[in-house]
């Protein structure tokens, strides 16, 4: 049976922060692979507060995870922190978020890959500069040839899920939220089991 | 609430791989924390065919995932890979995974640590290297101040054990072998929650 091996890249929504069964998004998507059959080993390279300036120094994470006979893949997400202010400032400026997008995209072109989009906060200031960003990564994606699926516009409207981060820390969700954005992966089309 | 980031390194065990839930034996050490009213951060740095050495090499990997205000743990679990034959050798010696372990132990002393034996795998004669090296890791982990709790005396008597990992990879159990080494844990009172 094909050996695959997943590295998730990205910050704490990739890590699956405030899910109490631990498994976020990620370990959901990987879980329900296994089950049906497939053979995947789940590497999560998820990382509380990282930008997408962080993901690109340490990319080498994903290498050391990879085996050459083996079905190497990799799934992105990011963007919220890059959107966070600090001192009054973005933690990301906007255009330098681009330029991380398409360097992390060339270096996605080895492996099959796949980008999530990132998801609202508690903060309407912050979400317009995340659907501004998450817009934007669906553009860059699709140039660079890889799916895109993204997580804004359905959670944002999700009156429950924004309640449910209100309620917690004010950008996590729980098992509730994350099993949400499980399902809005699935029914993409884009994962690939 | 303390919020506590714990770092998992190690190899296969501690990625869990075989497990169809994709936990392991730290995902569900962190979720009975976390459902016991803990704040946990679960990251898990497990990567396949990992020896001491390699492990040694990526140590820096921890660093990136802690925070200066935040209870950052370190759980390490290593071995069974040292004890590999590769070309009728050790993958890696005797002497060198015993200084390999008291550089990893000298690195865990800046945060709380605990340390986890090597389980046994489907072979008798690299058992006995894992029952050594097991035994070794603990004295060494002694003397450095850390806990150890060993997986291999239990597992090795544990006919049920042995057979479901034979019938799966000859190394690796599914499931019900993860739930097995949780209780190990727990059961050992050296875990933290």
């Amino acid at each position: 049976m094909t050996d695959t091996r997943i590295c998730f890249i990205g910050d704490s929504f990739v890590n699956g922060t405030g899910d109490e069964t631990m498994l976020g998004w990620a370990g959901r998507l990987c879980a329900l692979a296994q089950r049906n059959g497939h053979n995947i080993t789940y590497y999560n390279l998820g990382i509380r507060r990282n930008t997408s300036t962080d993901i690109l120094q340490r990319w080498h994470e994903i290498a050391l995870r990879q085996q050459p006979d083996c079905d190497n893949r990799i799934v992105l997400s990011c963007g919220v922190n890059d959107t966070t202010l600090e001192n009054g400032a973005l933690r990301v400026e906007f255009e330098t978020s681009l330029q991380n997008m398409r360097a992390l995209f060339a270096r996605m072109q080895s492996s099959p890959g796949l980008v999530i989009g990132p998801p609202p906060v508690d903060d309407h200031a912050q979400n317009q500069h995340i659907q501004t960003l998450s817009n934007a990564m669906q553009i860059e994606a699709e140039k660079a040839g890889l799916p895109f699926t993204p997580l804004f516009d359905a959670l944002v409207q999700d009156q429950a899920y924004l309640t449910e981060i209100a309620q917690n820390d004010g950008a996590h969700p729980t098992s509730t939220g994350y099993n949400k954005m499980t399902r809005l992966i699935l029914n993409s089309g884009k994962w690939w089991f």
